[in-house]
């Protein structure tokens, strides 16, 4: 297995540093909102339930330097707000800082001390990250069961322990589906322009022992018409009400090669990914990162001087595309529109009668 | 206008060397077939129109050292063989090779001196190579005219003077269009894993002052889906006798993605591109190379060692996907497999004819 990514104690957050990976493993140490919020721009950490778990785990380090005080909630609306536009695309960001931050704001309101404010975002944060281990686990095996057997499952960035709290979503399936014997191995795309695919994915993969091979993102079309591809697996970075989902650039062009070629295209998330206020992909922010990115690799230019490039770091892929939308509660019913409706008013209720 | 990349004066063969290029502008001189040889396999010199014109300067070379020898016509096989060997895939280096080597055969059955022969395989050659310029600029006139208006093309690799003998062949239809007014702009995909669009088609389009942006491979999706593309221009490796099209891995993904946004996917060729002896894309050679070429880049390892890559160099475009394929005699009439049997009937009585 690879090593705990994320952990957090008395206000000292650890990451490890997913720009040096697979040639170093190195991990970074966090004491303040700020720096939190930029390892998730620079993408230290990267995946969208990673980057919750790491903004809540934030948030409890802003509240730890400012419970108490008589600006505590324009600080804590500050440091949220830093934290939420780290990542514009992912939803689970916003979802779990704002979790925190409502928990810990009503218990102020409730004049509780300084010390019992700093516990109860440590304990959200920490349950947060919990949860979403066992919620992967869970995607995994609902997943597993969707897969044809005996054939290869093609996936797209890195969805895996790195991505999330640990197991992974689209990864924790291909682990649950690996151990219950139904593939025969894993197609990684390398995805670029960060190349998550061949460096963190097949870093997984290498760890757990499970047979894989790295493919360009060009490649994918000319593998699919081989026949030895059972099922495309990919994670997302939020779903709107629709079933149309934002993922990883290449998500969208992997959906519809995957339609040609009759292959099932299954979509791996915790409910947290789901966007109540999105009605349908066009609501969703896409974020357009550095250009050099594209144009250079390891300080190495790729490309001529005075060529511009594009880089649209996420994809939306349409819900027609998709096979099936699988979530810690199983597979989502068809037509997504009604299934997702249903599970988000479950969310809200549930939510309600808690408060 | 980018330099003369291939040129040739007694018996020594200068190439651009693009392996180096953007960062630097470098030739290597060649002055035996085993080093033409080996300039082609390592890519120094690509794209199938160059490589069939290095290889005919090769064989020329082959010639100069072996012509009066009593070993002449076995050694002008070896070297012949081991030109076309080179690289697998794109039919024009057997084309052209064998082309020089009937050529200088003839005539030394007919008891022609070395110097002669020397001659002649100097002139078949530069032939070739003068052709190709011609046969690129029709084919870049031809395809301009069926570009729709005002919007932006989309391209494929480079197969432009790099790729070929001058002007180039998809972006031959680039170049015209661009001069024609009828395009806004160029997407050009980066080509992994040699980068051949980021490196070479953005250095050609820089040098040529046309506005271009590049974009992963995994972006072409997304983008189509913006409507902004009119076309998507590709080049050919080899085309088999039904029309299925061998090209730069990541073209059938492209052909695929068109369709389904309803956008034209054009070939553009030259006839020396046709195998008559490949009756469909099953019967083309696919040349697997190097691993490493898709998990390292500049020296850097890009994936963890121990994990397996897969690197195909082209695939396979089946026929029903391409909207037209233009050639240096105009746009091949639909169904393609008549007027590819058309045109190769007339290319081999012409052939017929002369001798």
């Amino acid at each position: 297995m690879t090593p705990a990514h994320i952990t957090y104690e008395n206000g000292v957050l650890r990451l490890l540093d997913q720009t040096k990976l697979p040639a170093t493993v190195e991990f970074v140490e966090l004491r303040d909102v700020k720096s939190a919020a930029n390892a998730i721009s620079r993408m230290i950490v990267r995946g969208a339930p990673a980057i919750g778990i790491t903004g809540a785990y934030g948030l409890a380090i802003a509240v730890r330097g400012s419970a108490g005080k008589p600006d505590f909630a324009s600080a804590l609306k500050t440091a949220a707000d830093g934290l939420i536009k780290a990542r514009p695309t992912a939803v689970n960001l916003a979802w779990a800082v704002t979790k925190v931050r409502e928990e810990v704001t009503s218990l102020a309101a409730s004049g509780a001390s300084p010390r019992a404010l700093i516990d109860a975002a440590d304990r959200a944060a920490r349950s947060i990250h919990d949860d979403d281990i066992d919620r992967c686990r869970r995607i995994g095996d609902f997943g597993s069961s969707l897969l044809p057997s005996g054939k290869d499952v093609m996936t797209h960035c890195n969805t895996g322990s790195l991505a999330t709290g640990g197991y992974g979503t689209a990864l924790g399936i291909i682990r649950s589906a690996w151990r219950d014997g139904r593939i025969r191995g894993v197609l990684a795309t390398e995805t670029r322009p960060l190349l998550q695919g061949a460096r963190l994915t097949a870093w997984e993969l290498l760890s757990d022992g499970i047979p894989h091979t790295i493919i360009t993102d060009s490649m994918a079309a000319h593998f699919m018409k081989t026949g030895a591809i059972g099922a495309v697996v990919v994670g997302a970075d939020r779903i709107a009400r629709n079933g149309d989902t934002a993922n990883k650039i290449g998500t969208y062009g992997l959906a519809v090669l995957a339609r040609a070629h009759g292959i099932p295209f299954i979509v791996a998330a915790p409910l947290s990914t789901f966007d109540p206020k999105a009605a349908s992909g066009g609501d969703i922010p896409i974020e357009q990162r550095d250009p050099h990115e594209v144009t250079s690799y390891a300080g190495v230019a790729t490309a001529p001087t005075g060529s511009s490039a594009a880089n649209p770091a996420f994809d939306v892929t349409p819900a027609e595309y998709i096979t099936t939308i699988v979530t810690e509660r199983g597979a989502l019913a068809l037509p997504f529109a009604q299934s997702i409706d249903g599970v988000l008013t479950e969310i809200r209720e549930s939510a309600g009668s808690r408060s």
